[in-house]
């Protein structure tokens, strides 16, 4: 584009977001030139301070604006209950739930030797450590049910095997509010050999 | 999101971009903070600096850095031809297919009087002007195949009634490696009306 370097410029950084090319970067400048000022100006201040401010907490590894993150620093969730998940939105979509008050280990990853994420990649020193220290009782593998989350929770249990502490995983079944004729043969045998008695 | 004010103002302000709604806009803060603080650092800087910096050129109302744009401001594109277009993407597309050299003008839209877009909201008076002033002898309505896209065309068209300059419009006809079964009808029906000789 030859009638603006800030434009081209401002295009091509845009192309750094994930899912976006060289169309969609124009059409998000234009857009934010023609009728999007105020809301481009505040971003670049968002941006700004969060790609300097944002570090990651020293308990749980998920981000924060802090040493130690909100969960983390609130004596409320220390129920001696550990969720251990991928990704700070697998840590998200669980708050949105509401129901699990206990607290978090954010992997940032799965295991993946051929990537070359290894155990201390994903922190899984730092895990122990806590388990050890927080006298946890009850550590919640809620990796993703991908092969490489299931192969980071299996290595995670083996390396606690033989302590007093309970492992548990989330429960495979039929999503609520799915259609039995929808649902994949996999969950299918998951919901049947995970059926409780109707009095539960 | 209750673990970092930082990280909520970023996923918030990225949703000012058109088509990112919350899940796109957490996808997007998440893949920057993890894996892009370059270049989320470097597009902070480039939306700071375009949304300050970028105006309008005050001879074909493109974006511009400066007061005349670089095509304007360029002695070998005033050929006596003005190519009318509604945005600064369809300028674009015409520079990158590389074969029109002359000047520009850039509505910024097209005639809408359902949502207050009149003659002066897309500068026809400054179009006029410049017609008059540079002496143009042919003007190319390069407006969108749309109703209102032809409307502004035939007003602009209107507008110039009497006056010596060759006004065109571009051909409509059977895209460049398209098939003719895939083809809709009114363009079929164009590029019959329009076939040539096999010499031209």
């Amino acid at each position: 584009m030859a009638f603006s370097p800030l434009v081209d410029e401002l295009v091509e950084s845009l192309r750094c977001l994930p899912g976006v090319g060289q169309k969609t970067a124009q059409r998000m400048a234009f857009h934010l030139l023609e009728r999007g000022r105020t809301g481009g100006t505040r971003l670049a201040d968002a941006l700004g301070q969060a790609m300097t401010g944002v570090r990651r907490c020293t308990s749980c590894q998920n981000f924060a604006d802090t040493e130690i993150c909100g969960i983390c620093d609130n004596p409320v969730r220390r129920t001696g209950s550990l969720c251990v998940v991928e990704s700070p939105s697998d840590l998200l979509a669980i708050e949105q739930a509401g129901d699990y008050r206990g607290g978090y280990f954010v992997l940032m990853g799965h295991l993946s030797p051929i990537d070359g994420v290894g155990p201390e990649e994903i922190g899984i020193e730092r895990l122990l450590q806590r388990v050890e220290d927080e006298n946890i009782s009850e550590l919640i593998l809620a990796t993703n049910p991908t092969v490489e989350g299931e192969a980071t929770a299996h290595y995670i249990a083996d390396r606690l095997d033989g302590r007093d502490i309970l492992i548990t995983r989330l429960a495979h079944g039929i999503p609520v509010g799915g259609e039995l004729g929808y649902v994949d043969g996999f969950t299918l045998t998951h919901a049947f050999r995970g059926r409780k008695p109707l009095s539960d």
